[in-house]
């Protein structure tokens, strides 16, 4: 099994943050997306998506989406859950999960990938170019400010961010909000309950994953 | 438990055919999203998010998201499985319907929500007003193209999206392919296996869910 990464990159951390909570060892190739590595003949035959994170399994296939890497993890090293305790805890999980990618982490990609100059025309990752889109890159700023006042609220009577269980809600806000902050994205201007949580989380050693 | 539905509208029926195909029997309640009532102070105390599909469950609390209602289902009633029959199915299940979603229904989405005279400033769904972005739909339309292309080319060597078995893959792809033939969307000129897969998926008694 092999873990195609980039450790400058958002979305492979959420797969490195996972693997380093569930205490798993996986060899782990690094993909130079400044140099364009992703794009290269070998790394498309393993990756027609031409994107990071990806796990290639023993059979030779290859699992791409942070998300359906985190599922088959889970699936094969249950213990500690990162996807709750029971059905309840695995839906909210999943529920928070969604939201931190499409509230939170989509809205701060599209702030990143349509204003940065180094990735005109390759607004969207993968192998079909875009044009950037300058409003989109205005409304994820304003999208992210929205996103961090919800779990600001949300984190007011929750320890973690489904509940009272740390969950791939946390590791995907994490890195959201990480990634927001290397930005220099405004956040909201009252946010202790978001600072709390997030000096909590980023205490884990997996953070630093 | 109640299920929040809006039967016009895509992503709810994504819950609606995992119900039928579970054989659940689930009290539904109509959201008429044409006249606004999302937006009404009854359902914004239900789900805050102000969209369907929503959850509640018997404690009260409420799971939004498709996916996350899927989660919670699959893991009550495990079979018929719709999340693939092992570890590796699963990650592939939920890698075909993470492609579904992003690559496939939010990009019919912002055609959409884009363009149409009625949601002005409702660019997104949920509680803040976004502005329309003209170029958005353009995108969207040449991103569903794409998409339907790749569909097209996976179905050339697999019966379903993830592989020889049904998954909730193939119930986002249905669902949004069926809502870019609804907008008239242009799909590929060649789509045989796309149309072969189509017509097998559509004659599920769930897809008249």
């Amino acid at each position: 099994m092999k873990f195609y990464d980039c450790k400058t990159a958002p979305s492979p951390r959420r797969v490195r943050m996972f693997i380093a909570e569930k205490g798993l060892d996986i060899e782990t190739v690094q993909i130079d997306l400044m140099s364009g590595e992703q794009f290269s003949d070998t790394y498309s035959a393993i990756n027609p998506d031409q994107v990071v994170p990806a796990l290639q399994l023993d059979s030779g296939s290859c699992l791409t989406e942070a998300l359906a890497i985190c599922e088959y993890l889970e699936a094969e090293h249950p213990d500690p859950s990162l996807f709750g305790r029971n059905s309840v805890e695995r839906g909210k999980a999943v529920m928070w999960n969604c939201k931190a990618e499409q509230q939170g982490l989509w809205a701060v990609a599209e702030a990143f990938r349509n204003s940065v100059p180094g990735l005109k025309d390759r607004a969207l990752p993968g192998p079909d170019p875009y044009p950037q889109i300058p409003e989109l890159a205005e409304r994820g700023r304003a999208r992210y400010l929205q996103f961090a006042r919800r779990l600001n609220q949300q984190l007011a009577s929750n320890e973690f961010l489904a509940g009272d269980y740390f969950s791939i809600a946390d590791i995907t806000a994490l890195v959201t909000v990480d990634f927001a902050k290397r930005l220099k994205l405004p956040g909201p201007a009252e946010a202790s309950n978001l600072d709390r949580w997030h000096a909590s989380v980023s205490s884990r050693p997996s953070a630093r994953a």
